[in-house]
């Protein structure tokens, strides 16, 4: 922590904060310790909240390359740091990065409107009537199920594995196994067909069949598409995202320890 | 298949079908031979079709207690006799009833009107859009889940469970096991909760949290109610449906066999 | 309770305890309380421990239909009642019995010897060796599945349901559900069969295959078989089991409570 | 297929087969046709049989980093090439390599002794006896379960992850996800435990608690070691295996078919 290569007082922070009164609270008082950067010229991006907040940031951080640091004063805080006012910049200098790729869907609605969004958990399609949905699954370019008939079906990424993609019967997958996890929801035909994982390059296209009578939503994280007809999930390298743990408690730590919580 | 208390050949029969080509063209095959009685006369209702069709059929003579025999002309049928255009008067005669009764759901809307709606496999419910629905689950009037964060949940009657209920991971119940199966769809909160098996007589009610953010749709068979605030389901022990089914291929016979057939 | 018909006070008690301290000290206590019969003689037996000790009380009263009241003083009590000295035979003749039948198992080993045990939870087969067993099902006298290549296999009662079953991946049954749970253990083939629930009335068979160089045990709850080549399980509806829960604490409530702690 | 680089004709191939009678004829008419080296003078092994006898193989040659080439005369043969007598040398040149790594068992047992053996599909454990097995799981030198109570447990490699593991409820791994899946069996507490897919470089010690009391075995592949006391698994990155595929017919596309076909 000494020595001159590493000057951890000098790095501008940014404090954003969940609507939670506990989060705003928490913002001032950090603020007023440890000054405060704009966000667009922060060094790090401090947010305080929940796992939802933590989305978002890192949402709007997409394009910068910003390391994000959470800090827990929300309700689930699975990507967050224990909260504490003391010694922060000590802690952030400290702490270890942990590199994620987001998915990027490319969902094209019945008007034949393309709509772009990012993921940094899944891309997940839900039919939107009582009407079944129907899917074909395509992967780099060849058909692997003709028809999948179903409540849903979901991608999911490393870091996303513990989210929705548990809830649906997914695997809990090493944040660096270089996979994507490809999970339905409610498998109809084939009956109770489980999923698959897939190679962290493969691109994924979702062919909704019979969109007329049967109209499915697209969802990545929180975007969400209506009246799809094609889908296409694909994980975007040239994007990295950089979320801050403390030392010995990094994402892969959380996810390892999170399998042995059941 | 002799003697003065059973005289197959004065069966006064039905015949319906669904709109396939195959189950029509069935249709006129039969009528021509065994003649053909008006619904509302018959004693024994032949339906042609899948099992979809077969529901249909079970739905509009609820209130009839008219037995209902189906014979296969369509694409899935375990509901379904195999299709024969001979001695068809003898083989409804010597045919066991499976005698099940219906689950009915009472939906209230947000604008507090209430729908019912009577349902032979299940009563589901189902987020309308990307927000999760939370739900309440109360039995016998006490509070046995205080918050399901889902993408649904449903009740499955024993002759259902090999439908929905199957594709949402819960399990097949014999025909005759005096239970309801209740089975979340991706459940987020409690984490991958499994679902309960609970008595035939239970009275199950969903309250709606937070209905105007997660609207949510239920589904009784195919009658569909949007946005709903409060779903009751319970089984009706004064409606009985009976199905027949040749000798030795009985309703039991056929869930048995499916079990062992994965 | 008052009134002439029911006078708690003149009940005969036995109280037994398992090996734990706790458990012995609680013994000796409440017998200095209530005074204390010979089990023969008691009208009541009270089983002071887990639900481990609860079972061998229960099995050493199978012929006697002698009332089990347990209370916990061991790590696991879902059978149990909680732990109190006051007021203990008022608390004994306000209880709710529950009855169950245990499941018979006849097993034969390769000498052709022949053993019976009674279960209370289950009736288990598993592989001996690193050769996977491989059985034939057969139920009611008719073959399910020619060959099933696996772990093991387990039949349950509903009691039993929430126990190894469970742990197996077979569903909790309700108490008065009226079926067995047929359930594989680590199914090789057919491939991740999930098993069956099968009505109470059934009689299951396992022939063991190629016993020579697979062998294979049967366990009747702690009764063990080694070596065995054919097992017949079936419900043993002469004998009825009553164990006494609290009024409240019945145990189709426990079981249903567990249905929704996941 | 052209130029002086390759020139199939020249490989020298030893032809090997399981007992079965298909198989050793198919070993003679190939030999006569292609002529046969020793198995240690061979530039490539052609494994005749299912796959329990490529397992056999591969076992035999993992020493020599000798490729392996796999054709179906058995009843699985999920690692095999089509069987076909035409143009072998020209299949055998134009076909891919999957490189894989075994992981390595150690196994103390009750008098000390140390066994090692190595596992292409997985090292499992499992309990001898009635008695349930009791284990700690460390990883990486931290205790990460303090005692699991199951019937047994197993470590997976990708390649394996569509064998014992997929049976015993863990997930199918990607062939190149550089994971290794920790599956129970039959876990009965933690309740339902699901296991984790752990990093490829995991070092996962197994220690067996009340060992005289409660007997485990361990078995690498089909190397059984009884009453251990300790077994230590970790992957072997010293040794690569290489099994030949048929252009179009990789493993990866195997196991990715696999995922689909339900």
């Amino acid at each position: 922590m000494t020595g001159p290569a590493r000057a951890p007082e000098v790095i501008a922070l940014a404090f954003v904060a969940s609507d939670r009164a506990e989060a705003q609270e928490a913002r001032a008082r950090l603020a007023a310790i440890y000054g405060e950067a704009p966000e667009d010229d922060a060094d790090v991006v401090v947010a305080l909240g929940g796992d939802g907040f933590m989305l978002e940031v890192l949402h709007r951080n997409l394009a910068t390359r910003r390391p994000i640091y959470g800090m827990n004063r929300g309700s689930v805080g699975f990507l967050m740091n224990d909260y504490g006012e003391e010694r922060l910049t000590e802690r952030i200098a400290a702490a270890e990065a942990a590199l994620i790729h987001p998915i990027s869907m490319r969902a094209r609605d019945a008007a034949g409107v393309e709509h772009r969004a990012l993921a940094i958990n899944e891309v997940s399609l839900l039919r939107e009537t009582r009407q079944t949905a129907k899917l074909r699954i395509v992967i780099d370019g060849r058909t692997r199920l003709e028809e999948l008939i179903c409540d849903g079906v979901l991608v999911s990424t490393p870091a996303g594995s513990t989210a929705y993609n548990l809830s649906a019967h997914g695997p809990i997958v090493p944040i660096n196994a270089q996979v994507l996890a490809l999970t339905p929801i409610s498998a109809f035909r084939p009956r109770r067909w489980r999923g698959a994982l897939l190679s962290h390059t493969a691109r994924v296209t979702f062919e909704i069949l019979e969109a007329d009578k049967r109209p499915v939503s697209a969802v990545a994280d929180n975007v969400e598409v209506r009246g799809v007809i094609r889908v296409e999930v694909v994980e975007d390298r040239d994007i990295s995202l950089a979320m801050l743990f403390d030392a010995g408690r990094s994402l892969e730590e959380r996810m390892l320890a999170e399998q042995f919580s059941a």
